[in-house]
């Protein structure tokens, strides 16, 4: 196992750069941190190029299997490759994959300008868990490979494919393919409780404090809110996006 | 309008040592930040103490109207009493209610051992806009008066009864009403989309990684799960809390 002591050896410079959204997009690969997403991502075929870890203990037995390169490195370097306070120990440096060509019929979450990375996390965790083919992040929304974002989705970026690009074009596409729309919204549409199960959908949700575009909500097929029985002025968007999520999935 | 120029003023010590769980139980008070939550707290008759403002345009209108001592401080204090990056100048003492002597039927959401501060207060909000009759935090659980979770409520906080205090003795409560308790778990117990509507229930969730205890899942009349559909392991605690009270209740 090599060895790396000092944070100016190239391969920790390269790494580091990846900690911002210009980089990632340039290099195409982004960091995750700790076990767990190192082995969700080579289990869903993910490509790691690389292994840093501050012990040889903590690196999963799967990296030997797939022989990853890793560099044992010090504390001082795992720090400056995460951005949290106990960092796990254990950082690699995994591939962007392309973007899929073409979406086929099924469940589909789309966020507009969806602002806190934390949420973008959750959403696609959600979004895996209810059964999705896809989560694509419009323009404007917080950057998926950003930190925070990888360690909410707990894995889930590795299950499902997730796009960003303009949401205009992606909601054009996934009407060819007959998928309907929905768009959410506080004051307009239809109650999600008066909505049936479907089988393949395209649900839209927007901004933290703003909610989806009007130029977007005019493109759906329908748009739907969720009733408010209390005092609470809304949902927390992530929140929001389960209920309607495993509302509208069929069975 | 009174000004404090001092940070070793008494007023503002008095204030700052609410920052920590400790005062604010000795001394049944806690912060609030912000014009939006200082007006939920009038609205809902909640009593402010004092008021402690950078500027005073940010005062909240309502707040002159109640007549609300009010100080002047400068940015350094407001500082010294939030926890945040970017204050919004404007901080409030508030009194934490007593608790209520007996909860009726209803919708109740009862929280084992949440330890993200966020989650809890993401949670209350959920519950409020569900309709629900109150929040039970049992011990273990973030303090609900934490600054974060506080702000996490969006003011839900002010809405709805939150107690913190034992589980078990609060679901024996419950019972005695005649109120369904319900546990949740990945395990076992019944899928939710099984489950038909209730008009009065209360729901268990549980500890971000342990879930529910044992202890409380033998209590309860029946345990439920939400089926994960894609290769996610689970759900947020907030997201999958969101997703069963809209399911459970009637309408």
């Amino acid at each position: 196992m090599e060895r790396i002591e000092s944070s100016k050896n190239q391969k920790v410079k390269d790494a580091k750069r990846l900690r911002y959204k210009k980089y990632r997009e340039r290099d195409e690969r982004f960091l995750i941190e700790g076990p767990h997403l190192i082995e969700e991502a080579l289990k869903s075929g993910r490509e790691i190029e690389r292994i840093f870890a501050d012990d040889p203990d903590k690196v999963p037995d799967v990296a030997g299997r797939y022989n990853i390169p890793t560099a044992l490195v010090n504390e001082q370097v795992i720090q400056e490759l995460t951005g949290v306070q106990n960092p796990q120990g254990l950082v690699a440096v995994c591939m962007i994959p392309s973007k899929p060509e073409k979406l086929v019929e099924g469940i589909y979450l789309l966020l507009d300008e969806i602002q806190d990375p934390g949420n973008v996390g959750t959403m696609i965790r959600t979004a895996d868990a209810a059964g999705a083919k896809g989560v694509i992040l419009g323009e404007g929304s917080a950057d998926v490979y950003n930190e925070k974002a990888v360690r909410a989705t707990q894995g889930s970026i590795f299950h499902i494919p997730v796009i960003q690009g303009p949401l205009e074009e992606w909601i054009d596409q996934l009407k060819e393919q007959g998928v309907p729309i929905l768009g959410t919204g506080i004051a307009e549409g239809t109650s999600h409780t008066a909505l049936a199960p479907l089988k393949s959908f395209a649900l839209i949700v927007g901004n933290e404090g703003g909610g989806v575009k009007p130029e977007l909500l005019e493109k759906t097929d329908q748009n739907v809110y969720i009733p408010i029985h209390g005092d609470a002025e809304s949902l927390n968007v992530s929140v929001a996006t389960g209920i309607l999520l495993y509302h509208l999935r069929k069975g």
